[in-house]
């Protein structure tokens, strides 16, 4: 595996495709919270500084988003093989049809991607996941699944195929199938990780990428603006807590969790202010030490955040063991592997 | 599936094999702990009262309690339909190539196994795992005891195989394997399971339940006789904690988290009297409440605790969602699947 | 096989294509060293000569090769079923998602070369190899690499594929994965091989000819032009080795091999004049005579080079077995099979 | 993998068998060359010192190998489980029909080795080659063996298979046969490795052993005695040398290239000196230090030879990297990596 601390573009898990450490995420920016102006700046700022790996959703700013990086991505002109897109299917529309992961829905909701993107393909199709506590007919819709994605890297309208907010067994599973129908396996999973969401990347990935390849690509890095001290004194009144639609959020800040956390990252305020960094910059640096990371997502509301975030790079190379022992210590929930047991 | 609180015998996962709620292990006890006679008494009164399920392994006292086993079997003289006998395949010798889960020690670890058992076959061949952390060459190895356990059920040597102590994904694996290759994919997995080790066998095996059938042996559902009470008041010195070999225990007990589990133990104690049971029944029935759970192995050194302990099967049908939820707020540990995130 | 001294066309490999025995390589000429008017002509007379192969790659003057390769042959007119046209893919772009061997830059690259060459379709699409010590995932790199060569032939982009640069090893692993999953095995591998470089072609790639039907289109026959004499007196200021990024031909010129070649190629200039052909003409005919060659290219500056070079076909029918003797004894590299050991 | 520093025993390839780092060959002494009470001492006094590893070929001795192997077994009593024995078919008698690697042959071969071995099963079951040159009647004869080698390890003949002095290729068309038509892929491969013979276990088998999993046993580590010095000064009466039918051994020794490899011998003697151990030991600690190698047959004549023999695993710690690289320019026959070509 590449180095990260000294290359900034590495493998997606164990498949050819190269992309940048730090991507462009969309959600809740383009199309919604920041101007298409904006979002250009952004975005022209993000290529030019490197960054080859732009994700959005059908779902996002229902569609808007994918139109206005299409819009983009079209007046930029950049060339289509220099970058990758990817995009995740679930939530497509209002009608019952519109949504899930049927067979329909797959490749009718990718049709529309593509179609808002003004793009050929798409380099990676993700199943999300809405609602992981949701049944699927074992093991018909698994494979209805597989079997469209890999209808749609056969038309063209993909590269590869992955898996957002799965589980390793659910991973696993599609894999397997893969196997046993001569299908094409998902390439990676998009998944949540940052300072207060670890057992995922660091424990069981990490398991998925040595048995079958998979790469992460990790978003949220700064758990929704919580982690840059934003929320140190309260919700401040333009903050994404204090939108509509994030009460959540606002729910967990006050919880007595909420509140531990708060803590710890004052805490690492102090050490970034040691490193002589940003606490965003240090958040998304230790992200990327991770080793079961390919990319993390940054989501940025204009392009002095963009250029903040991307100092991460820097950082990096200041995280050695002794730091990160150190961070672990003080946040506390290094994921332990399953210690050995008594029995034999 | 069967409503438990009205049967004691029930399918093995989703294979076709029928077992015993409770099942009768040997582990401490066989060839070591109790002498033969007691050994006899125990299955005796076990098999009349309708345990058909007896396991064993080829390492428990180096052997002897599969010899004690297939002597008790033998001399009974039961009809080998009636019941149902299983085993675990790791160490079995000094020899290097005597252990581990090569080809080579699968079948003639088995052959060893059986014929201590004086049987042509066993139900179910265990894959044992020694060391969780050992690494395993991908996909070579996993292919390999795929490929094994295959060999030793066409050839009649086992009905079934499953794993003992393998993670869920491992186990996945393996089923991607037998997919793959054609061959034969287990049909449970025999772990850990009390008021202390949950999440394992309620929040990874029901997924590989629905999804691949795989059942669910537990092991240890007094946690070395700790939720007895027996160790309420310090380590008396003829208990388990106290013998060679078992220091883990007693550390274990002496620790913070062993001072908090007996405080919880405490409390336990005094519902089990509410419900008019002993503290042993109340953490057994609690164990068979669980959905995923195929059948509870006990570990008895004799009659007198044999029934006490299959008084639990009477004890279920009192473990009403109310009460079972009381417990959870008692225990404090209940897995939580991972709660619908944020984004989307 | 067919007698080739009497051929000028044979198929490739066990494929059914069938190849002109010499074929027409791009590189270093075609939008280089030769102006667009002077490839036109070395075509047109290859072409009238019988040549039906011609070969270029993506990498070639950074596309101009095939920019000029297609405006030929659509100048032409030529019926594109008479002739075939092969590509290499690696090197596409400056951008890290346009090099290498990823399903990506396979299908974006080849779509480039199609767009460059003006062609529907290539005959067959090579996977060039960058860097032999560089390491694949295995088997993920290689499966990936199949599956998206087998796409392209799919889709109609190409009609065979093959391997450029790899090692026995490599292409039967290629032809395993194919055979496993059910996808199109390569066709033929693309070697250097002249005088000094044997091993390969002689040794190695008959055995994967008569195993699994592989072919061989070889390069550089005439080493850069070393064997023709042009470096028996010294690097000439004209020549490729003065060439700005060929400084390692002019190394290898005056290192002491490069000094023991240069007296070899002197000694079969003698025998060249003996046989009344050309030096040029015999290094050609001598690649020819070997069983496993199903074409060799040339690469020519003008069109008295190609005729020249041309020849070498009727050089072909002298070099019977007594002669091919003496060269070897001269050469005093022949490869040879592992010889019968002693040890049963 | 193992630190075979430390080790004494190590997986077989990526196998789980565990085999010692040395074994004892039967090739030339067991039934031919010393008596059955000398074969008894010597491979009670190997596996009382940890060799677990006996090989033998239904050829050697026409058979009498296999007797006298399986008589010693079967009076020293040790359990079948302790150690691995390995055979290899190909000669099996003066018939048409008894030589080869029909199906026919492989069956019937094995069956006539267990018979004389005394054994139900052989551990790993060779099929040897033997004239490289021979040709296949490709694909179906390969399919045949593998197929074959699949009946007899299904069968219960043996545990594993395979391959005895086939070249990287070979093995690679065996591996993708197993894929293809979901057989038994072998798990080793038997090759001659000393000083004078690297090439195949430095350079190829590991490309295998990294691809599929094919693990090495080497044979001849003192190249039929020429390493031990004795025939520094000519070839004694009572030497291997001069055995009938080891003709090819004394004309070897008297070539030119023999003579350069006695020079290179005797350097090697002084080095065994420094080291304080014999030049046997050196040569034989030199196979170990291999990373490709899974265990080095020994074939000794006697105790005092072997246990000579054994103390190589001493010196194995001695072997760092100045003192390989040393050797390395002493033998002046690293074999190196294709290195990268000019051409791209």
């Amino acid at each position: 595996k590449d180095n990260k601390n000294n290359k900034t573009q590495q493998n997606l898990g164990k498949s050819g495709l190269r992309v940048s450490c730090l991507g462009l995420g969309t959600w809740v920016t383009f199309g919604s919270q920041i101007c298409d102006e904006m979002a250009e700046s952004v975005m022209t700022v993000a290529y030019d500084s490197g960054v080859n790996l732009f994700d959005t959703a059908e779902v996002y700013a229902s569609g808007r988003a994918e139109t206005t990086l299409g819009n983009i991505l079209k007046k930029k002109g950049w060339r289509r093989s220099s970058y990758v897109v990817t995009t995740k299917i679930y939530w497509g529309g209002q009608a019952e049809t519109e949504r899930g992961l049927s067979r329909k829905h797959i490749i009718e909701g990718l049709r529309g991607s593509l179609s808002r993107l003004q793009l050929d393909y798409v380099d990676i199709v993700f199943a999300n996941r809405s609602d992981i506590n949701a049944p699927m007919e074992e093991p018909f819709i698994p494979a209805e699944i597989v079997r469209a994605m890999t209808f749609v890297i056969d038309q063209g309208m993909a590269m590869y195929w992955g898996t957002s907010r799965w589980n390793a067994v659910e991973i696993m599973e599609a894999y397997s199938i893969a196997r046993q129908f001569n299908l094409v396996p998902p390439v990676c999973e998009q998944a949540e990780y940052h300072y207060f969401q670890r057992d995922k990347v660091e424990l069981h990935l990490p398991e998925l990428y040595h048995k079958i390849g998979v790469g992460a690509v990790t978003w949220s890095p700064l758990a929704c603006g919580l982690l840059t001290g934003k929320y140190n004194e309260g919700v401040p009144e333009s903050s994404r807590a204090a939108m509509k639609g994030h009460a959540w959020l606002k729910e967990r800040l006050c919880s007595d969790e909420g509140k531990k956390q708060l803590r710890k990252i004052k805490e690492l305020h102090l050490l970034a202010d040691r490193l002589n960094c940003t606490p965003a910059q240090l958040a998304i640096a230790w992200c990327l030490r991770s080793e079961g990371v390919s990319s993390v997502l940054l989501g940025v509301s204009n392009t002095e955040q963009l250029l903040e975030n991307l100092g991460s790079l820097r950082v990096l190379s200041q995280l050695n063991p002794p730091l990160i022992a150190e961070m672990d210590v003080l946040l506390g929930n290094k994921p332990r592997n399953a210690k050995k047991e008594a029995k034999s």
